[in-house]
């Protein structure tokens, strides 16, 4: 693990996600840029001191030198958005496959970038778009693929957060002060965020991309240098039309990240706060409850469920599952052994590419006086092989 | 009552709405521009079959020329769009105050014109924004304008509805079809329709009026004639942002209006499919779920509900309380008596020239490849007498 | 009308319930026992002073002396309990149908008198269980009549409120003062005043009777002279068993009525705080959420609906239900022509029986060391003609 | 790890709890009865073969003999009931602590033992009754404790599922077949099952005890051996009184454990269907909606999450929060540093003993004719050391 060290959020979460299923052990990392952080983290979390490292540099160079049955397989790399990059590139060309947090990286030139070195090294990347992780919009993405819902006509996700809502950065908060820095977080502060989230969240569960917006960003909060706020028009592939907001200033609101589709014939409604319930709802009947680890779900449901009906699965199961599916990916590559297609979901380096390209044009279109911006002719999801 | 013969769905709200609280009674009407319509529907009402006319002129003069206490006091004028304004106009001028279905004219220009006919004759009008109505929405209201938010920075409004997913005007369906015709309905579809409601529900509880907007409209269903979805984008006085959407395509939506409102310190959320209940959200606090009827709520959300807490009133008792608070403010007239604010609060026409000016702009704004369109500088709601 | 006078709050319900369809026109008032209560009450509701009466004597005397077709039609009794059983007879002798409030009688033995009254006189009585007027009950009814869910095992039904958690008895509340009252509300307190409503609404949506109970009858409240408090264990006809949960000292709790019904192959789940969803849970397939006003529901549901789904129909309405069913019942007894089932169903005076047999049943078992008490033989309401 | 071998449920639930937080290592199992399950699951677990057992005693008695520093701390028994108490009783013996599930032996008396032997080894037992690992749950638990609620009244307490509507264990149901089974499940079903869950929920955060209670205990299913539903009134210490319902017949019920309790000035209520919300309600204010991660909740439901409000915490959680409190527990025992009140959280041997007195007292009074039977005097959760 790169990153992650005493303070940090989103370092502990990729640890009990790696956990949980028994599939990673934590063996060696490099938690902080400050040495003897990372040496306090790693002793607490129990690692042998000899590969607790201080610099992702060390931790890569010195750990393809040890024998292939005695090194890291996979390398989670948890740091702000601006050291993303360099170390996933070093990563990959040492051989190693790759656990990313999200935005994939500072700025669309380096996505390109970082998508040419996985191609050229042939290692895996999985990027942490959590909520693509939950069972209840596996099932989502199955009911909209098999077009019970008709062709799809709007769409709309919502990220609402209000834990912005004052200077935070100001202060203490070391998660508030990177997050609206433009030297560690990127071009985006919300949009960046959460708004990616959102973004990744309505193309991987309608299939469809965006093909324009027309973005409205503000930076509601006085002395911040990000915007915090945004709502986003979109336009979509196959005429669909649609909204994106993602905000961190609506005050008293926690993460209760929304999807909605609608096609022809139905439609579906999740939320973060129900996620283990999606109502699926028709022109012509009763709205369906569907539930995680229900018999009737589809295979991609079932298969991202550990318990039984009404034990509710959350946000660390979503997150397992990223980590189960990749290691499930990299086992078959091991043994050659093929797995079922819903073992390999897993967001790639794909989503980080369209994330990035997402960022770069809804800050470009915030600043435009024109309607609509066009989207990015990046590579699709759909050709992830 | 002029218009709400056999087979329209309006005419009927209102009857009832006007009966609750037993402080209306129906003596005569011109129900159908077909007289035998008119007749049987006024035989079915039990009205005496002199006081049920062929037209709204023959209603409007006849009932004029009785002795002033056994004619009609107050009109309620429930025809579709295009049959708004020279009823309204006619009855003004004839003595009589007047209830009006919304929107309020078949136009901008006619709106205006209405308005001076208000300010001319002094006689009252009524416009059946309905939601208004509702009794955690005075609460909501009160509450922004307490300042216990502090200033409003973000507001969503949605009007999801689903019922045009197919071509219904095609078939038997006369809702369908007036309101989608644009020589009946004016020259918006779902934006006349249901988007006048969120953008008067929007302005009334916060306080704050649209002054630029960026809309996204679409005909989604084939053949169709008038927008049947929109997305529009919000800047508003002091500040604030957000965002409507009103669409009559997400298939398997009923009528769940809902609003969402932040300021500095905390929120709110409405919707209608839980209208007794309004949840106040605060940044460090426990997010309070305050109900109708319960003894804590402010003057105005008392004022406007009948029954105990937990006894759920619904969209008729909303209804009911627009016409309550019409025939309070009537009354006081009549008596000199006053009465207490929360009794004169109804839509007016300030509200009928607003909403036919967001009619008109966010169309306009739907066409043009600018992204902010101004809106109109018409009166504003403070400023209702 | 015969009680209701100013102060009072059920009164008040039924005159809007019945006012909502236009199907009742008040015309005369015997509103308290104090006859200037009486006089300022009707002058207040707009009534000729001349049929304003002093006492419930007065009113049924004189109306019946005054010519058939202008004299009131149908009584509304809503006094207390112990002014039931002797305006409703004599009303009942001296020819009128008659409209009463809940729990039907004083005594077991004044609603088996009354019985008989009805069956001599032939006139029609309507008892307000108001909740059976719900339409998404009638839905629960229907589903259960059709065998959908199997054969019934168990029923659950609560009504828990909050409002008796002090001594309110001992302020200036009036309904705590009379309800608390074993000299005005009978042998039970929390029991006859909402347990009623909860029994009727188990036997009426189930379709089965109870045989068998085993009650635990609490007075929580020092100082309180009747019961604020109780659960019962139920054994029902067909081999089904269930729980009945009524107490007025829940603290904070408001009136959410609920009843769950559990067969071999589903089961349905309502409440009140949500009165227009139906839940239907199946073994294999998804829970179903059934709407009011939707049109894939029963006859029975839509029959008892006025608006379209997703503009919420609430307590009022399911009151005016009641009212509007009597209503045509009365009217196809006049006129001779049948109308469907569905509008002739309303509680009658089997559901009186039955309630005051469950009131003195459950205060003996409440006493009894006894595990079970044996459920009097009364006449079953599906024998109801 | 005793049990838990392929097929089974509860063991890879117990290993996913202990997994999360990173403070159990599993090193050895004996997962089955049967060797070869026991071999094969060893190894699919990663297990040295040499630490895969085949029977429990091999295990205790095995690692017993290894050097202190190479052999298991902690044992963790998942077999089923009638399994629980010979290995416990061995470990415990031979100087383990222990995890065992629930319910925690085949019948009181073993219980009681057990508890003898717990205090003469002075080895620490937890027993995984998961609903109290809950954050809301601790939340409700210091509200109860807090007084503001004032003297508690009413606590209602249900448990409902649907998954044995069906005779399940006429086929290939390993867990219907058991715990269905008198021979491996104990006296009770349900009542054992599930019962022991929601009596235990209840009187851990109420703080009461049950002192008597009256049961209907059925056997729904035709065929079935064991109770499959109940329904138990309840007496509790300090004049409270209450409702305990499980049954595992409600047809399309999931897992939706729910608890309420009433005191003088509030009340609050909880479900596992949305488990990160307390709802508190109160006597004349508006109810609080408590959330997981909050940062106003109390110190013990802080403790007992992981991640930032709205990001949902599920079962796993709650289990994992057992475990990682025993861990904490046997960490500070080995330190000698104490640890705040709050880390030493976990249900015990008392719990367990408290669990089967309620089993057999429940099932005694389902036998009786009697209405109440007495709880025994069995040692109270709060002289817990």
């Amino acid at each position: 693990m790169i990153g992650g060290g005493q303070g940090a959020f989103i370092g502990a979460v990729h640890r009990m996600a790696a956990a949980l299923d028994g599939l990673y052990e934590l063996t060696a990392g490099a938690f902080s840029s400050n040495p003897e952080t990372s040496r306090a983290t790693g002793q607490e979390l129990g690692l042998a001191p000899e590969r607790v490292y201080g610099s992702y540099q060390e931790l890569i160079e010195q750990e393809a030198q040890r024998p292939a049955d005695e090194r890291v397989q996979v390398i989670s790399i948890v740091t702000p958005n601006h050291l993303h990059f360099a170390p996933a590139k070093l990563a990959l060309e040492s051989g190693f496959d790759v656990v990313l947090d999200k935005p994939m990286t500072f700025s669309l030139a380096e996505a390109k970038e970082l998508q040419k070195v996985v191609a050229a090294t042939g290692r895996r990347l999985c990027l942490t778009h959590t909520y693509t992780g939950y069972p209840m919009l596996k099932e989502a993405r199955q009911l909209v693929a098999s077009g019970a819902l008709g062709i799809i006509r709007k769409v709309y996700v919502e990220y609402p957060q209000g834990w912005l809502s004052s200077f935070e950065e100001g202060g203490n908060n070391k998660q508030a002060a990177w997050r609206t820095d433009p030297a560690r977080s990127g071009v985006a502060g919300a949009m960046g965020d959460i708004g990616t989230h959102a973004f990744n969240l309505l193309e991987y569960v309608s299939g469809l991309h965006v093909t324009q917006l027309c973005a409205d960003i503000n930076t509601v909060v006085p002395g911040r240098q990000l915007d915090d706020d945004g709502a986003v028009l979109l336009r979509l592939t196959g005429g669909a039309s649609g909204v994106l907001v993602a905000t961190q200033v609506a005050a008293g609101e926690e993460n209760n990240v929304r999807l909605r589709i609608y096609g022809e014939k139905g439609g579906l409604d999740w939320q973060q706060a129900d996620a283990n319930t999606l109502l699926v709802k028709w022109l012509d009947r009763p709205t369906e409850i569907r539930r995680t680890g229900a018999g009737y779900l589809s295979a991609a449901a079932r298969h991202n469920s550990r318990i039984p009906a009404g034990h509710p699965e959350g946000y660390l199961e979503a997150f397992a599952n990223l980590y189960r599916n990749f290691a499930l990916t990299l086992l078959a590559d091991q043994t050659g052994q093929p797995a079922p297609a819903e073992a390999h979901d897993y967001p790639g380096i794909e989503h980080g590419v369209r994330g990035m390209a997402f960022i770069e044009t809804v800050i470009a279109s915030g600043r435009s006086a024109q309607k609509w911006t066009d989207f990015p002719a990046v590579e699709s999801l759909e050709r992830r092989p």
